[in-house]
């Protein structure tokens, strides 16, 4: 049983980037995640803790990433990991790798996160407002990867005075190395790592 | 002539809201609108602004706004101007008054700014995202309404560090009262109040 | 009596640079704002609010603005209201101009918020940290200048999902002109606009 | 020989919470954080870069953290880092361990960032205001922790659009560990890393 309770009307899930890129064979990173997400069944988990929601009526925010053909949103030159996006051609809108992973594809009337060209959830995206405009207070972090796009939504949910949690079985790095020193080492710093059995548990108490 | 000259690489124009509720015969705030835009000729001047920025290769970002049908971004009980968006179900997508103004259609390879729903072009959205990326130093502003969202991205982008402009004769409101007001009271403060001539004039000298 | 009610646990009153540079005779900005304060009152309105929220324990946010010797914090070739502040050497640290209006001065315990450089009482500080870590969701706002600071504040106040009331008998612009109209066009699209006695009113309530 | 250069022109080095908290025996956290010093070399590393940068007129922005008495800028029940930071009255304005290391003090002129009341250097903070104002283009990172503020610093520079640079030799965390995993899996994404002799040898060449 886990230590916290949710209240469902103050408590938002935000999946972020289930997309075939990373989700399924043939995807752009498939390989780099498959590892993890086989070992920590993150696809499945997230699956169940999507319908979880649906049924008990909790806020699910889809957060999808994008780019328009030839990744004109970044620099000429950039460098990092956006370099690495550009380069690869990942996430192109209208491909494949760009779509949703099929089970957990949005409904009608569930809000889909605008606008994400960069890391962070929140800095290029209407996440925050959508956030504020439904009273939420409770954060719950999934998706990918761990130590990019979901640390960097972390930290600034953190900042902003919600109350994160972040899940284990439910995210995925390209390394179970990578995967395992952001919750060692900084996860409980931004948030309470947990896991979907025990957010439910939260839930339902 | 400008007292100041623009160089085309690090200067974009941000399109606001040039979309058929506004602009266009049967647009839920073409009425509202309809005298200033008359009185300014702002359609027509930022028609050709648009086109100058197309011949001479300056970037432009169109920034439109929109909410998915039944304005769910929006609070249950929501006060202020998205109050009045949301009982007007104003700007909805799909809709013809979501759609952009036909002179002024983005064309392809033009970045459209996404995850407008809220009143300032930066606050919701990946328009700093995509004007850092292209290392744009001076941002020109256009559009929709001169008091509401125009001033408000306008006082962000000052604070962001932004050389601005802003048109007087490619604005509107809904009254010349308020499009006058805020450029005799407050635009001065946080840009530099101009017309689209002299936009032209200071590029092209 | 107003209509609407405040709960003391979720509100805050944030101050708005309550200093000398405004307020006092021998201020640099007194003589432009002396006519507005006058026919407002603001200055013992303002008393007034600050020591009823004293009495409530309604949270007090101070927010002044301050630059270092040099205004070194600005541009070297500043144009718009910072330029402004910076040609007139105006709220520099230490000086009795950049000293806390007497009647207002923060008392041991109240949070002064930190960094303000820019407009927006948000955009360069820690008043978001603060009023997050404190819940609050009523933000109330008095202070210089109506159309500048303020005005500012208010807008992004509005955008971040605050409940947010401007108070026209505890705010001053350099003209009545100025102060008016920001009322009339803009205050009421991102703010209750009110007044401080409805305020009283409204958390007695 | 580093494969960059770097501008004087457009450069700044940030130096994040060099504060005896953290550097100096008797320091609430120099337990923690000193084997990593040790082994880093960090303190005369980053002495010698700040004198590199007075020498040749590099920006330097000196970034502290502080909390008032009481430390009641944070929530009444944080979690989380910020918890740790309040239960452990740690960075009290006016104590000691927040007094900044003395071979590192700001002299007269420098840019002081104010407002740090959470781990971002940019979040709660003039920062931004800063380097914008500066038209700063390159930012390098440097302090504590490595995996903590400098990271959350490094991931918001780097979605502002900043091309960042991170140094190993200049950073601290409480464990090697901690710091080693830091820039094994999460440093490239987000910046250049590399050392403060690197960056020494890029402004000179």
């Amino acid at each position: 049983m886990p230590e916290f309770s949710l209240s469902k009307e103050d408590t938002a899930v935000v999946f972020i980037e289930y997309q075939n890129e990373f989700t399924t064979e043939g995807g752009k990173l498939f390989e780099a995640t498959k590892e993890v997400m086989e070992k920590t069944g993150m696809r499945e988990n997230s699956t169940k803790l999507l319908e979880f929601c649906r049924e008990k009526g909790i806020l699910v925010c889809h957060a999808p990433i994008s780019f328009e053909p030839g990744h004109k949103e970044i620099a000429a030159q950039p460098y990092g990991i956006l370099a690495g996006i550009k380069d690869g051609s990942a996430f192109e809108a209208g491909s494949s790798g760009a779509g949703m992973f099929e089970p957990m594809k949005p409904k009608d009337g569930e809000l889909v996160v605008k606008g994400k060209s960069g890391l962070c959830a929140f800095t290029s995206t209407n996440l925050e407002f959508l956030l504020r405009q439904h009273n939420v207070k409770n954060v719950i972090l999934a998706g990918f990867l761990t130590n990019c796009c979901v640390e960097s939504t972390m930290r600034t949910a953190y900042e902003k005075g919600f109350k994160v949690y972040t899940l284990k079985d439910c995210t995925a790095a390209t390394s179970m190395a990578a995967h395992e020193a952001a919750f060692e080492h900084n996860f409980g710093m931004f948030s309470v790592p947990t896991t979907s059995g025990d957010i439910m548990a939260a839930v339902t108490a």
